[in-house]
């Protein structure tokens, strides 16, 4: 959602085609120009030129993880940590209660209800694709999916499990023991907190939601996207949304600055949370958070860091004033948004895990 | 778990036939006696023969419930519904929360965590079978499923929200317009409570645990039960536990008083929760609670309804003391608990429902 006017990431040539287009001046709906090509194919519309090579489409499977194959062993262990809520110390709070499945990968929540229902500072993400972001968290402190699982599990007021307790718990669960032994083959205690984070990870790499209209448009099934949302997407790049908010995951490649052009005020960005300078102490890092995802975005309201806009429409009109230095007109909204409603995928199919029992032994909820 | 000893339910010839049982004095592993018939078939082991007059196989598929018929637009609603937060007042509660799917249909904690972090003030029942049992929750004040529906989305301590707000919040969802107009064709505002407690009624009589080992061999499958889980379920016979623990649930089709012969301490009878009293108001009530099943009680510690005790040994060893009046041995225990863990059925394969987005419009949770 935030832009860096100043920081132009994507390649010079990219910002050219999105100028061509702009001069060309035409209706995003309608392909314009002759065929560039003398093939029987016919050449695809300029916009959709212009979109692949702004653009990446999600695919059907997920990518492999440096150093942490996704054997199914391992997947299946990663699907029973995601929804066990016994790794808090409630025994009440699962990965999914905050990055539910059936709700975009979010608890549509301003902030997440946490361990003792203290809320957390900070908006929840989607998982969803989450393994192509450049690094997870709003500030980015993790590195990948692997780091990121070992946060809120020990996180005070998330799941506030204490961190050695985690592998306490996990061992105190017979299945578990077994589980991690098919997962993590030839190690002499396979039930560690890291194994749990590796398997969580290969878990979340699998939550990909392919075959957005979007994702069929740059396939090249021209009719995937109706004239409006073309008109959104042409608006997207020409109004320079795209210096940001661009590759696979239409964001979620790049920091930005929120309130380059006009402080979007104390709700929207509270002086408190000093976003990315939190992680690097670099000063032009202050109130820089990860551009995130627009992939699947009319399912995980509420918007920004803080959570506090409800209405996609309030939210594009924001990053105007706040981020491009331009307040948009309500057909520029419009179709924004329309074409913001082509980036849903085919949501990932799961099943629920049955989880390994409990015995009498188990460590219990902590009171 | 709780017997009254001076309520027979169970047909004097049923208590005929575990006298029998105890009077031939053989070990349960062994089939006794000569095959009673002729035919080719051999006769069941009179273990069986006796199990058979008592309990009742759990079926493959949901019985009907009269005056709400299962159609799959119904139950597919149901399903969305019982994985939905916002039914919530917080956005963050479900009925899977306290009823997890993955955990046997409970929440594994002593009393379960409602709204604001607030503490229920009995252990959440499985909903596994529940469909079978005589009314719902321990003091039996929900006739059936259905009425069971109306209470944790209202009830301040569990998802508190307002009664006049369930539908408003379901009607704020677009797609909840649709799934229950399908559901519920011909209504003019299908939208309602009622309706949804209706639909959940249908999706939850479709969780039922088949197929366990007791379930086969009351089919006839001799070798289905362990020589072990033989002799605890004569000594389940012979002990009198299925005085209150008969039928289809093994439980749930009667009230029992809890301390017939002994008092089970204040901590698993805190002197004020009165049970069933609390719904007739009958003296002879004071203290009585739904007998639980124990269908998959491996799965569903703590038990009882304060949920103040987490080992199954140590649950059976009150019930003698309590409602037997028989302290029980450590091998009369071992055999009981044997018998328990072949009343694992399989679990319900459920895939997580994709729930209606919220739009901008939707009722927002309760700050």
């Amino acid at each position: 959602m935030k832009c860096l006017a100043l920081t132009i990431l994507v390649a010079s040539s990219l910002a050219l085609a999105a100028c061509e287009r702009q001069t060309t001046g035409s209706d995003a709906g309608t392909p314009v120009g002759p065929p560039a090509t003398t093939t029987a194919t016919p050449a695809p519309e300029p916009l959709l030129v212009t979109a692949r090579q702004l653009f990446t489409v999600i695919p059907d499977t997920p990518p492999e993880l440096p150093g942490n194959a996704a054997t199914p062993e391992k997947v299946a262990l990663g699907k029973m940590l995601y929804f066990d809520p016994r790794l808090a110390a409630s025994h009440a709070i699962s990965c999914s209660s905050c990055h539910n499945l059936g709700l975009g990968g979010t608890d549509n929540e301003e902030t997440s209800i946490g361990h003792r229902w203290q809320r957390g500072t900070r908006n929840a993400p989607t998982v969803l694709n989450a393994v192509f972001n450049t690094a997870q968290f709003w500030d980015g402190r993790a590195a990948d999916l692997e780091a990121q699982a070992g946060g809120p599990m020990v996180n005070p007021v998330e799941m506030a499990s204490p961190e050695v307790h985690v592998p306490e718990q996990l061992r105190g669960i017979p299945g578990y023991r077994d589980a991690f032994a098919r997962a993590f083959p030839g190690e002499a205690d396979a039930v560690t907190l890291a194994n749990a984070q590796k398997a969580l990870a290969v878990f979340e790499a699998s939550l990909l939601t392919p075959n957005a209209p979007f994702d069929r448009y740059l396939k090249g099934d021209a009719s995937a996207l109706s004239a409006h949302e073309k008109t959104g997407l042409s608006t997207f790049i020409d109004k320079g949304c795209i210096r940001c908010h661009n590759g696979i995951n239409i964001g979620g490649g790049m920091y930005a600055k929120f309130g380059v052009f006009a402080s979007p005020g104390a709700a929207l960005l509270p002086p408190g949370d000093k976003g990315r300078f939190t992680v690097t102490k670099v000063d032009s890092d202050a109130y820089s958070f990860k551009v995130p995802t627009l992939r699947n975005i009319t399912l995980t309201a509420p918007y920004f860091h803080t959570g506090t806009v409800w209405d996609l429409r309030q939210a594009v009109a924001v990053m105007g004033d706040a981020q491009l230095g331009s307040t948009l007109t309500d057909a520029e909204i419009d179709a924004l948004t329309a074409f913001m409603g082509s980036l849903t995928g085919t949501q990932p199919v799961v099943t629920l895990p049955i989880l390994p029992p409990s015995v009498a032994t188990t460590p219990r909820p902590a009171p």
